[in-house]
């Protein structure tokens, strides 16, 4: 059974007579076409007994045919209603329907008001929401395999930047180097902004990297992570240049502790806050509670910022399949950052990380 | 007064209690302050008599005094309830706010709901997203002064790029190396990723970047654009290596004399789609409208999709301060495409460019 199938089981077991799938991250997970429509509409709509159709502006028809979809799109132009064409097709299939299932942590209330306004009587309370995030949650085997590409690229980065970084380069020059050498080995594109903080800088958990110099005897962070066939990697790696000092050591040795011990203990039927106190408690327990400012992970695959959120107030029972990153960060504002950050996917009795770099403390430069 | 003040002025004239500025575009133009919180609650509200605040990501909060917001601004953390916690902030300001502004085109349904159950007996009819969006249609002098910078570094890229090119080397190593040099200068974001199509490939106008070679004797299109304090270039040229074909040579002849003649027409008063119909004359005129398979140009500023719209249908009446690409470009399928593109903005007494690149056909390699 398709994800897509799963999907239009649910519409059936829920009464319903349209599901809206409005996210074009939903979107592309259920049917492999992958596009962010902006201010244009771009919409899966998805019924009990009836065949799905897309519906997506004009220009993108041809990419969606190409992706193999096999069941009706339908194009608007600029100048078109597209709510109004979206009703005609809707009414063609189900005379009068009356339950929609929407995605409410997507659907914008003017889209909203569109819809509803070309079926005034229809009820909008079903949320499809969690259940496409339910199935997001616990990765198949080929995303698995995209993600443990993803990974390999990843290593690969951390690899060429280690290479680059010299006291007295900037942190833009170690990044446009990475991405230059990546893009002629063929990895096109970065999941984010690689980020790459040396010195105090680091100790910025949402600065960017800029024309700060490498200093001798400092550490540098690194956080990134590349698209493999619409699949994200995600790592950071804390490397010295020259002999870092006792402080930024210390806390270099308390982060991996916290992140080895985390990695090593995550399984399933562990509970997701569970993890996050792992890694915070032995944080706490040396003195650096303050400085560890966000949550211990998040979850991936498609994005960074997919469930399961490891972090202090979530209950979710970890299970096989879910992936997310073990990422403690001490950030001390003036002295020194430090982040290592694997993604791994839980498996059968433990986890298992997609990237490999080792994550002893690494001299280069 | 602010862009923001004019936002309390009209909360004030509008009788609304409180706005809720949701969109992250929305703030950054308001504040300064740039972030894209994904599933945290990131979130502005202005007030008649009350001094406006930030409500944000507990993380998010040192970046938000660093850009020199002078008003309050709340964290939370993760664990914490976003909506209640902002409830708590607005009713120490108004006892019982009843009517609402929302962003109608920005606030998702969750949020929408989330908000509303704090506020079970408020109004939120209110939709601030008609009188943001122009706000943002009419550039200040200070938007302009940006938008200017950034094409003075999509001027350099298209010199690097240039420079780039020759025969057997691949549109992706151009792009790569394009980049990377922009980077070492400290040009680190592109608005788009660099599009460089050689031969008949650019005449495709929505492929891509790849493993495409350039061949002795054909145009090379270079649509490129960089990002400067948030505001945005984003410009074309079509250059020649060796001889191209007497063709390729008369599309770029027709286009660039619908592109220089468009700019220097574009003045204030003027009807946004009689300037499309100008570029568009000229094209068809010369036998080759059916490859002009695009509006003229799009409204630019902090992105690619603003307002005004260059295209047939569009009535608004350009003003001085409105900024939009002029890009017409002809594609000949199997054959060459061509497109040359400078943004403008419109002055007392016609349009000044962002970029300077000379049009003149260049030969390059």
């Amino acid at each position: 059974m398709t994800q897509l199938d799963k999907v239009r089981k649910w519409v059936n077991d829920n009464e319903t007579d349209v599901a809206y799938i409005s996210n074009p991250k939903s979107i592309e997970y259920l049917t492999g076409f992958a596009s962010d429509p902006v201010e244009r509409i771009l919409g899966l709509f998805v019924f009990a007994d009836e065949d799905p159709f897309l519906f997506a502006p004009a220009l993108e028809v041809e990419a969606i045919h190409d992706t193999g979809w096999k069941y009706p799109v339908y194009g608007y132009l600029d100048h078109e209603h597209p709510f109004a064409l979206i009703a005609e097709q809707i009414k063609k299939r189900v005379n009068n329907p009356v339950q929609w299932a929407i995605e409410k942590t997507n659907l914008t209330i003017d889209h909203f008001n569109s819809i509803k306004k070309q079926f005034p009587s229809a009820a909008f309370e079903k949320n499809l929401t969690p259940f496409i995030q339910k199935l997001r949650l616990i990765k198949t085997s080929d995303e698995i395999e995209k993600l443990d590409a993803a990974g390999r690229e990843a290593d690969l980065a951390f690899k060429i930047g280690f290479e680059a970084v010299q006291a007295g380069r900037t942190e833009a020059e170690i990044a446009a180097e990475l991405e230059y050498v990546l893009k002629k080995k063929g990895v096109m594109q970065m999941s984010f902004d690689t980020l790459i903080q040396a010195g105090a800088h680091a100790a910025e958990p949402h600065g960017a990297t800029g024309m700060n110099k490498i200093k001798n005897n400092e550490l540098v962070l690194f956080d990134l992570g590349t698209i493999h066939q619409g699949y994200i990697s995600d790592a950071s790696r804390t490397v010295a240049v020259g002999q870092p000092n006792d402080k930024a050591l210390d806390i270099y040795k308390v982060c991996l502790d916290a992140q080895l011990t985390a990695q090593a203990k995550a399984r399933p039927g562990m509970i997701a806050e569970d993890l996050d106190k792992i890694a915070r408690d032995i944080i706490t327990k040396a003195g650096y509670g303050e400085y560890f400012i966000h949550r211990l992970g998040h979850g991936m695959g498609m994005g960074e910022h997919e469930f399961p959120s490891i972090m202090e107030g979530n209950k979710m029972i970890l299970e096989e399949g879910m992936c997310f990153s073990i990422e403690p960060g001490i950030y001390i504002p003036g002295v020194a950052g430090v982040r290592i950050e694997d993604c791994v996917h839980i498996t059968k009795n433990g986890c298992e990380p997609f990237t490999h770099t080792s994550k002893e403390l690494t001299y280069v430069g």
